[in-house]
C-alpha cells in the first residue's frame, strides 16, 4: 500500500514530526510517500490559514494522482477534507476526524489539549462538523507563545501534562486528543503518565487510512461523496485540473 | 459606500443575473463593484467545488482590497465566508447566511428550494454550521438536469412553484429560500403567487451588507475572527498574500 | 416608512433610552411612532412580567393598525413577538431576534451582557426559541442591585466592560450583544473599547425593521404564521379586538 | 385538596369536556374548581390565541388566589404557564407538560394527535420548550374542519384511530397523546383499542397535580421561578395585580 | 395496588432507607413488596455495576411474576429498567426517570446532587437517554470518600446543603434532585433549608408508580415496547425464564 | 495477538457467520477465538434480550480472562460494551460502534440497514449512545418475517438491494451499514452493485480492534472507564466475580 501523506503548512520541520510518528505506526508492507505544501503558512491555526492549506492539500493530491493507495490529510483541523473525498478514489483521511472516531472508541467523553488559543475555535468547528461536540469534554490549550512548532513538545512538556490531568479531573474526560502535528508523537511519550488513554492525530490517520484501505467498502458514485458533476472549469493548476478530469 | 460581489463561479450569466437583482436591492448611495472568479468552475453544487471558489473569492477580496466597504460571496453555500471576515477589517456576507438571518426574522421554520440534488448535501451542512438546522423545514430540489444556469427559471418555473407548495404544506415551512445565484430575482417574481414570505440570498445579502456597514460594530482584534497570528508564508498569489500582510 | 417601537414596559425613561439610540440608527425617510405599554411592569425581567409586557404591546399594535409599515417590540426577550408576527401584515422585530441574527453575521460565538442575574433565564430560554442556543457562548450579567433603569449605563460602565472582555477571554464570544433597553446605545460608546464587534438591540431592530420593509417578501396566507382562523371572540380590548377582526 | 381547573379559552362546551374528564380521574379528597376565560377565544390553536389564552388563565387565577392548593391550564399548549409558576406557591400543571411527563415514563418515543394542521406548529415548539423534542416521533393531525369543538371525537373516531396507527407503524411511536382538550377522554376509550398506551392531557394533569400536591417538593425563593423582584406597576386588572403584590 | 420496590444492589441497609421513604411517600392502599437483589454489588457507580443490577433485577421481576400491579427498579440510574418495560404489562418505573419527569414540572432547569465522583458519568448518560440533557443545569457531588453507604446523610449534611446552593447560583438550577437510593428522605429533609423544590427518586418513582397504575394507559402490543418476539431461548435463571415465556 | 469474539446470542449458526466473516478480514497474525453465549436467546432485537446477551457476554470475557488481547461483542446494538470496557484492560470492541466509526470516515451521512422492524428502535438508540445521531440519515429495514437467521442473505437479497438504493436516493446516505450478525459478509458482496461504500459491523470490528491494539493507546486508571471502585459483590457466576476482583 502507498500512503501519501500531506502536510498543509509550509513547515518542512512539521512535515519531519509527521513523517517520525507515521513511521513509527506504519505496517510493514506501506510506503509512505511525504509532501509539504508549496504555499501557504507556517502553521495553521485559523479558517483562513485553512482555506489555503486545503487549496495547497488539493494540488498535491492532484498532481500525485495514481501514485498513491490513500490519502492523509495531516493538520488537525482538517483542511480540504471533505472536498478531498469528492474527487479522490481512495481513502482520504484527516487527523481530526481520524483521532476523533478512535478516541470515541476508548472512551465516552474527549477532551483536545491544543498548542495556542487560537486554534480551538477552529478545532471545535471541525469536531462539530464530525457531528461529536456532544462527546467534546472540553478543549484545553496552552497559553504561552510558542518558540518553535518544532519544539513545542520538549518546551511546554509540563503543561500538556498539567493541561490533560485538569481534562481528566475537571472536564470528565475518558480519553485525550493530542491535537496539531507538532504534538505527533508526544501521545506515546506521556501514554504511561497519564491515567487515561491518548492518541495523536497522526498515528490515528495512519491506522485509520490503513484500515479502510484493507475493508475496501467501494466507491461513491451516487450520494454526496460521488465526483461532482461535469462542467466547465477554467484558470486551475495542473494537480486540480487532474482532479476534475479523471476518466 | 463601496460594496463588493464576488461571484465565485467562472460563469459571466451568472455574475449578470446576480448583478441584475443587487441593482434592484441597492440603496442609491451605494456602489457595486461585481467580480467573477478567474478561477473555479461554472457552478459550485459539491465541497470540492466551493474549495475552489472560496480560494478564487479570497484571491480577489486581495486584490481589491482598499476598494470597497464590504463583501458579499455571491454563492449559495457560502465558500470561503468565515475565512474572509478573519482577514477583512469591513463586514463579509454569504449567501446562506444573509438568507437563513432574514427569513428566521419572517417565519420559524424555513424551507430552501435549489436548484439540483446534488446541492442538497452541501447547503444543509452550511445550514448547519449557521446553527440553525433546528429551523430547517426542508431542502426541496429541481430533479431534472439544467439546460443553462442562466435559464433556470424560466425552463422550471412550474417546478419551483410546486416544490415551494410542497415545502408549506407537507414540511411546515413559514417561509422560502430560494436558493443559489441562478434563482437570484426570482423571489421578487414569485413573491405574489406564493402563501408565505419568499427571499433569495442575493437581496438579503445586499441589504444585510448595507446594514453591517452603516451599524459599524467594530472589529475583531480578538476572538477567532481576529486576523491570523502573523507569521510566515510563501507562494501564494500577490491578492492572498495582501491579506495576510495588512498594515 | 412608518415604524411603530413598542416599549412593553411601563417606564417612560426607557422609551426615551429607546427613542435616543433608535433616532441615532434610523434613516432619513423613517417616521419613528414611539409607545410605552398602558399597563405591566417598571422592567421585564421574568417570563411572568413578558405575559403581561406581549399583552400590552398587542393592545398598542392593534390601537395603532393602520399607522405604521412595522413594528419593533423594543424589550430584550421578544415578549408577544411571534404572536404579533401572526396577526400583523408588516414586519415585527424583537430586539433578542435582531440583535441574534445581526451578531450571527459578525461572529460564530455570541455573549449577551445583562443587566441581572434573574433576566438571565428568560434571556436564555429566548435564545434558544431563536433556535441559536448552540451559538451562544455566554451569558454573562451584572450582579449588584440597579439604582435605576435609566442609569445603568453610567452607573456600572466599568463592569460592563470587564463583563465583555471576560465573555471574549474566558468563554470564546466572537461578537456581544449588550442586552435590554436600558443599555439601548452603550454598544456606541464601547465599540473602540472592545476587541470584538458589539451590537444592541434597538438599533439592530431598527435596522432590520428597515430592511424587511425594504425587501417587501410577502404575507402568510398559509404556515403558522398566517392569521388565527376565524373563530368566535369575547371580552377583549378594542385594540386586541381589532387585530382578530382585520379584513 | 382544592384544584383549579382553568379553561384559558371561552368555550363553556370546551370547560363540560375538560371537567368530565376530570372527575374520572381524581381522587375522592380532591375538590375540583372549574373556570373558563371570560375574555379570548373560542379555541386556542395558535401562539396569539395563547398569548390572549395565557392572559385571561393569568387574570383567574389571581382572582381565586387562595382558593386552590394547585392549578392546571387546561389547555394542550400550555398557555401562561411557565409565567404562572414564577407567581404562585401551589403547583402549576400544564397538558402537554403533564402528558409529555407521564408519556415519557410509558415508551421511549412519542407521537401526538392533534385536531388541526393549524395547531401543530405551536403544539411543536410546546414540546420543544419542553426539552422533548428528541423523543417526538411525529405530530399527526386531523385535516378536515372541525363541525364543533365539543363534538370532535364523535364526529371523527374513526380518523383519529387511522392516525394513531399511522404514528405507530410509520413514525415509530410507543405511546400516544391525544391532544388538546376537546379530545378530553376520548384515550380512555380508545385505550382497548389501540396497540400502545395513550394518554390524554386532562387526567394526566390532574394526575399529576395531585402527585406534585402531595409530594410538597418546597417553594422557589430563587432560581427562576422565584417571585418577580418587586417593582412598580400600574394598570393591571385586580386578578394581576393581586398576583404581583402577595406577602 | 401492590408495588415490587426492587433494590438492584446487595446492601440490605439501602433496601432499609428505600423502604423508609416509600412508606412515607405511599398511598393507604398500596402494598408494598421490597426485595434487594441477590447477587451484585454493594452500591452501584458505573455501568458494569448497572449491567450487574439490571440482571438481578430483571430476576426477581420474573420471579415475582403475578405478585404486583407496578415496579420500581429502585437505584438512581435506572439499571434494566427500558428493558424490563419490555417484558412487563405493568407500569416499570425507574429513580431517574421518575425524578426528572417530575422535577421538570417544578423547573426548567435540573440539577443533581450525586454521592460520588464516579457515578456521575452515569448519571449523565442517563439524563441523556431520557432525552432531558438540555434541561440539565449541573450534576454536583460529594468528593469525599463515603463511609458508608447508609449514613451519606448524617454525614455530608452540611457538604450536600452547600452543593445543593451552589447548584442554584452558580448553574441557574431551578429544582434539585438528591439521587441515589443512599439519599432517599433527604429531600424531605432539606426542603426547608433550600431555596427551591427538590425531591428525591425513591418518593417520585413511588408517586409515579402509582399515577400510573391510576391512568390504565393500555399495554404495548407493538412498538418498540412490545413483547421481543417469540424465539427460542436455553440457559436462563428461571425468573428471566418467566418473562420470556408469558401467555 | 489474540482477539477474543463474543457472540452475545446463543446461536451456532450465526457464531459461524461471524467467524466466517472475521477470518476474511483478519491479519495474518491474530488468533481468533470464538465465544457463544451459554445463555439468552436466538437472536437479539430488544433492549431485554440486550440485556441478557450483555449479560452473558460479560460472564464470557471473564471466564477467558487473560486469554485474549481485544475483545469483540459480536451484535449489532453493541449489548454490554460500554460495561465492559470499563473492567477489561484491553480495547473492547463493538459491531455497531465500529461499524459508525468506519462509516463516518467513508461519508457524512450514515444509513442503516436492519433485518427487522422491531430491531430498529434499538438500533436507533445504540446511534444516539454514539453521539452520532445527526449522522444518521436513516434505519430502512426488511419487512417480512425471517425464516432462519442464518440464511438471511440468500432469502433477502433482492430486497436489502432495494432498501440500500432508497437510502441513498430517497435519505440522502453517502454510506451504508449492513447491519447485524445475520448480514455479516454480505457488505463484501454488495460492494460492487451499490453506489456508495457499504460496511459490515463484523469486519470493521476485526479490522478497529486490531488499530486499537497496535496504538497502545493507554489504561484507564482515573475517568469513567477506569475499574469499578472497590466494594463488597455477593452471588456472582465466576465470571464475572473475575471481572471484579482482578489485581
Amino acid at each position: 500500500m502507498r500512503l501519501l501523506i500531506i502536510n498543509p503548512n509550509i513547515s518542512q520541520s512539521v512535515t519531519d514530526l509527521i513523517e517520525a510518528e507515521a513511521r513509527r505506526t506504519v505496517a510493514p508492507d506501506t510506503q509512505i510517500l511525504m509532501a509539504t505544501a508549496q504555499n501557504g503558512v507556517a502553521y495553521i491555526e485559523t479558517r483562513f490559514e485553512a482555506l489555503l492549506g486545503g487549496h495547497a492539500a488539493a494540488v498535491i493530491a492532484g498532481e500525485q494522482l495514481g501514485n498513491y493507495d490513500a490519502v492523509i490529510v495531516a493538520a488537525f483541523g482538517d483542511p480540504g477534507l471533505l472536498a478531498l473525498k469528492e474527487v479522490l478514489d481512495v481513502p482520504v483521511v484527516g487527523l481530526t476526524e481520524a483521532a476523533l472516531m478512535t478516541a470515541a472508541q476508548l472512551g465516552q467523553r474527549i477532551s483536545i489539549i491544543a498548542i495556542s488559543h487560537r486554534i480551538t475555535s477552529w478545532y471545535r468547528e471541525c469536531v462539530e462538523q464530525n457531528g461529536l461536540l456532544g462527546r467534546l469534554a472540553s478543549i484545553r490549550h496552552l497559553d504561552r507563545p510558542l518558540r518553535d512548532a518544532g519544539s513545542v513538545q520538549q518546551d511546554h512538556a509540563q503543561r500538556l501534562l498539567e493541561l490533560s490531568q485538569l481534562a481528566i479531573r475537571e472536564d470528565g474526560a475518558d480519553v485525550l486528543i493530542l491535537a496539531g502535528a507538532p504534538l505527533a508523537g508526544l501521545a506515546r511519550g506521556l501514554a504511561g503518565q497519564l491515567p487515561v488513554p491518548v492518541v495523536d492525530g497522526v498515528s490515528c490517520a495512519v491506522a485509520q487510512a490503513q484500515l479502510l484501505h484493507r475493508l475496501q467498502a467501494g466507491l461513491a458514485r451516487e450520494g454526496s461523496f460521488a465526483r461532482p458533476p461535469a462542467k466547465p472549469n477554467q484558470g486551475l493548476p495542473a494537480g486540480l485540473q487532474a482532479l476534475l478530469t479523471q476518466a
